[in-house]
């Protein structure tokens, strides 16, 4: 028995015999599926990756050498194993420790990693700046992960280096958040080969000596010419071990012993069963488990049982599946077919139905290619990611003003995944960009109003909705809305303008204290709607501006401007975060207490308006 | 002989004998040397493609297939054949024809693209939206550009779609802008095999009839599992084809009507010599004729004497060779070793310099993976490419608060590369993103006095400088300036702020006509020079910001929110772009005179405003 919340740090590793090493992992998987049932967080990568965290902690110096975890949502083996296990109560709550990578957190920590793919480029970075010969850098990347496009531009500049302190390990689970796609994922299953070959090989490789089983690597290579293909990754400079099971410990831990004395650099490709020893994780094949709420271990069913409530994301997939019903168009999504609700439309409609797996960039373009001839396209994105294809959206879908409505979900502030996550920078990117119209629905009427608005008009629109559940009732997929900006409620000493489901909040406050409030729902936050800007100014109150977005580009700034232009008076002020401000983790209700943004902080914020 | 400038459309192209189609070639090669000779424009990658695109139009309907030129400044051939070879006189000038593709300019343009390697992804979208087994789709794309994320991304997505419609003709010069960089890079040279196999495969292919070359190629196949590797193509599920010589128009006229009639997604190899057929451009192996000025064809040598005149991007570049004898720091930049003046860097500190090829996001990345151990490092690109790593810069240098000086090489307008180019956004990209110090110089000191300060500084920085070239004059490497806001001339009746070398115009405007005039240099975009803005509004005087960018999340609303904040009462005037606006090509001077930004205008705008 071990005492994972007693580790000090990972060095015990070292002196564990094999034994040790594998009821250590077995009772990681116990901890991490009793832990995360409580907290939530993210499940099945991680129990997908615990022989292999703990084989890179046996084989490498995590003090010399040093160890990156790609997408940091599967370093919770990782954290356990440097002294962090204690800690898994306040996983990813307001100031507990983070689910991803961070520096601030723990020497063992390198690299923060938010967003997938860009652990190849960092690696490449610290391999040329410490020229140390003895120092490894070990990128442990998954298999979407590796097929973004900055992850092979990344192997693109490290496999012509030669440096044969870099190794890569590439965790392959034929699942990405849910199912993996694309070529490479193709590649990598004809680099699986046939289950007679890999259990071959994987024998051969336990029982053979090691210096037997680089010559037998070696004599490979030699004669690979003549009997074995050359790889993608072998194409790129790199030396290729693989596929091997990532989830046999003694036989990780031998590659890892062996790729540590390569002479180039190395793509170790092991293959690992995401959600291992959980029945429910390593059955779920569209990434319910990836990251989970609170769930029953027993039944693997999700705690909270929020039937009555549905989310923002399932409503837009909702609408779109009855829209489908009626027209055609398509849907394009970067890997968040499951985390945008797709199940549905992509069952439904699959030939109007493209995941392209983690490649932002790719998805903004192919949205333009298709709409080049005039057809509809809904890409389907968080707004987090959306930063990834800023200027595909920019150059190939705004200035060629083309008829994309593209989907932000997730917008303003996302919670647990905290800093790396939150939508805090979307309305400051589409603001600059010409044509871009930018709407944001207060409920779920709205949803349909306004994306049904968006399916007629000619050119782009950003249609963002947060994270996060509202009750669920009957909508008529027929409603449509204008643009105009709508008075929700009326008063005379203030006037609060904002956008989005804030505005229900907002309403509620303001009514419940009798506040002498005219409440404004600025659902077009681009184009404003000038005829109501002038009536409101007109009226010679305050204005107070309320956005859960960083502060620049943003409603408030264009108000100020049309204050300024029109040479009103009124005094406008904002509520919004801080452009220096970073957002960390934590509920979104833990976030709004400490970043005033909660009720009470909002109450506050207007009745201090109104003194 | 062919009368180049009488040609109405490329059908004539279909009736025409090899020996004809030869001349044609002649023709344009000549054509476009004296042209660009006379306009400047993008010389050496036109020369390179004269036969594919030749060759084309002879295998293809351009009405019925879709033709995409990747990178749309290797489209001149492709112009030329379309109808516009009239139009050349006003290549690139404002009103003329633009040195890339453009819709409104021909139904010949099918992509726009201004950027790399777009295309896959857009043809991509062209495919899953038309259905028509008879259409295919082509796209011409580089080396290079091929190796840039989004395409991997593309080839990732495209190659799994089986889709026989799908043809992409890789032009490989080996060079890029300057060479070609990576493993790809390497990758291609292994494929390019060794000359003998190279010759042998062409002449086979020359004298062999279609069928057998189509069953050679089966062959191939067949036991390529034996005697040949697969390569990357293949691995992601292309049939691939190569690789040949593309300047060998016969060959690759039999080599586009064979991958016609191909079963798969297909890439076409080419092998091409970049600037063919003009010695000079030939024998460049930096890309001096990449994008050229007008020139003296005997010579090679630009035709505007400009020895007394000298670059931004030289000064930046000259600062950083003598920086550089001082301190250690790296510099990586994606692509622009010889667009941002680099070479002499380059060749002086080679162990300090990463050119990473067309790879924005690696680069950013990189810088990252430096700065993480405290090392410092200058990230190099132009405003337009900075686009592509928002994310990036967002989350994994600015957020991560690492010291990272991104040099944002041709901010403003950039001139002739047009709409796709001009460096309008960045100002807004970086004022949202926290701990971001963003900067401008407005002359040779400035640049010197702001780097200086940038290296010492903790934390992101963004320093902007223009396209164009000022007198040349010895500098104090040493100076250092703070980034206090300066007042360049006094004045009582109007305060101009802007930052940059427009501010030197507009000293002199202001001089010139005794317009009564403070003048400040506000080098600081952010932080802004606050003590400075008190004592500005406490003169109640009209303000006039003048920033040559499009107008959201700028100096303009930032200083506006700043007036707000302090309940200030003086009139904020702005003079930028609109945000719908989008800039076409064009000298720099007719941009200005266009949009507002001559000489003339801003005295206008400051003595309009002085009424």
């Amino acid at each position: 028995m071990f005492d994972l919340e007693n580790i000090q740090d990972p060095s015990f590793i070292k002196n564990l015999k094999y034994k040790e090493l594998k009821e250590l992992c077995k009772e990681i998987r116990t901890f991490l599926i009793e832990n995360i049932s409580r907290t939530g967080g993210h499940l099945s990568s991680n129990l997908g990756v615990v022989e292999i965290t703990v084989a890179m902690y046996y084989v490498f110096d995590p003090l010399k050498d040093k160890l990156l975890f790609d997408v940091g949502h599967q370093s919770y083996v990782h954290k356990i194993l440097t002294g962090r296990a204690k800690d898994f109560k306040n996983l990813r709550q307001y100031g507990g420790i983070s689910g991803y990578i961070k520096r601030s957190e723990s020497k063992y920590d390198i690299w923060e990693s938010g967003h997938s793919s860009t652990s190849i480029s960092a690696m490449s970075g610290i391999l040329f700046t410490d020229k140390d010969e003895n120092k490894k850098v070990i990128s442990l990347i998954g298999d979407s992960s590796i097929s973004n496009g900055i992850a092979m531009e990344g192997l693109n500049y490290l496999g012509q280096t030669n440096d044969k302190r870099a190794i890569i390990i590439l965790n392959d689970n034929k699942m990405g958040i849910s199912k993996s796609v694309g070529a490479l994922s193709k590649a990598f299953s004809k680099l699986r080969g046939s289950g007679f070959v890999r259990g071959l090989k994987t024998v051969l490789t336990k029982i053979s000596p090691r210096f037997i089983c680089r010559w037998f690597h070696q004599l490979k290579r030699g004669i690979k010419g003549f009997i074995q293909q050359d790889n993608i990754f072998e194409d790129m400079g790199f030396d290729y071990y693989g596929p091997y099971d990532g989830n046999d410990l003694k036989m990780t831990i031998k590659l890892l012993k062996r790729v540590k004395e390569a002479k180039s650099p190395v793509v170790l490709h092991l293959h690992t069963k995401k959600g291992k020893g959980y029945k429910p994780s390593e059955e779920d094949k569209s990434g319910n488990f990836h990251g989970v709420e609170p769930f029953d271990i027993a039944t693997g069913k999700p705690l909270n049982n929020c039937d009555d409530y549905i989310s923002y994301s399932q409503i837009v997939s909702n609408y779109l599946v009855n829209k489908r019903e009626k027209e055609e168009f398509t849907v394009i999504t970067p890997a968040m077919k499951s985390g945008a609700k797709l199940d549905e439309f992509s069952e439904k409609y699959p030939e109007s139905f493209v995941d392209v797996g983690i490649a932002e960039e790719h998805a903004a373009v192919m949205s333009a290619g298709i709409a080049l001839s005039n057809k509809k396209v809904v890409l389907l994105m968080y707004s987090t990611f959306a930063q990834r294809a800023y200027d595909e959206i920019l150059n190939d879908i705004a200035r060629s003003n083309y008829n994309v409505i593209i989907g932000i979900d997730r917008s303003g502030i996302v919670g647990e995944d905290g800093e790396t996550h939150q939508g805090l920078y979307d309305v400051s990117m589409f603001e600059a960009m010409p044509n871009m119209t930018i709407l944001m629905p207060r409920n779920d009427k709205e949803i349909v109003g306004l994306f049904n608005y968006a399916f007629k008009l000619n050119g782009p629109v950003a249609i963002r909705y947060p994270r996060g559940k509202i009750l669920k009732e009957d909508l008529n997929y027929d409603f449509e809305t204008n643009l105009n900006w709508e008075i929700l409620n009326e008063g005379n000493k203030l006037i609060v303008i904002s956008y989005g489901p804030d505005l229900e909040r907002l309403n509620k406050i303001i009514k419940d204290n009798n506040f002498d409030c005219m409440l404004i729902d600025a659902k077009s936050i681009r184009p404003m709607d000038e005829d109501m800007l002038h009536k409101l100014f007109n009226m010679n109150k305050e204005m107070l501006v309320i956005e859960q977005l960083v502060s620049s580009g943003t409603l408030y700034h264009h108000i100020l401007e049309f204050k300024e232009l029109n040479k009103y008076s009124s005094n406008v002020i904002k509520h919004s975060f801080g452009s220096d401000t970073i957002i960390p983790h934590g509920k979104i209700s833990d976030i709004y207490d400490h970043f005033d943004f909660s009720d009470e902080s909002l109450k506050n914020v207007i009745s201090e308006v109104l003194k």
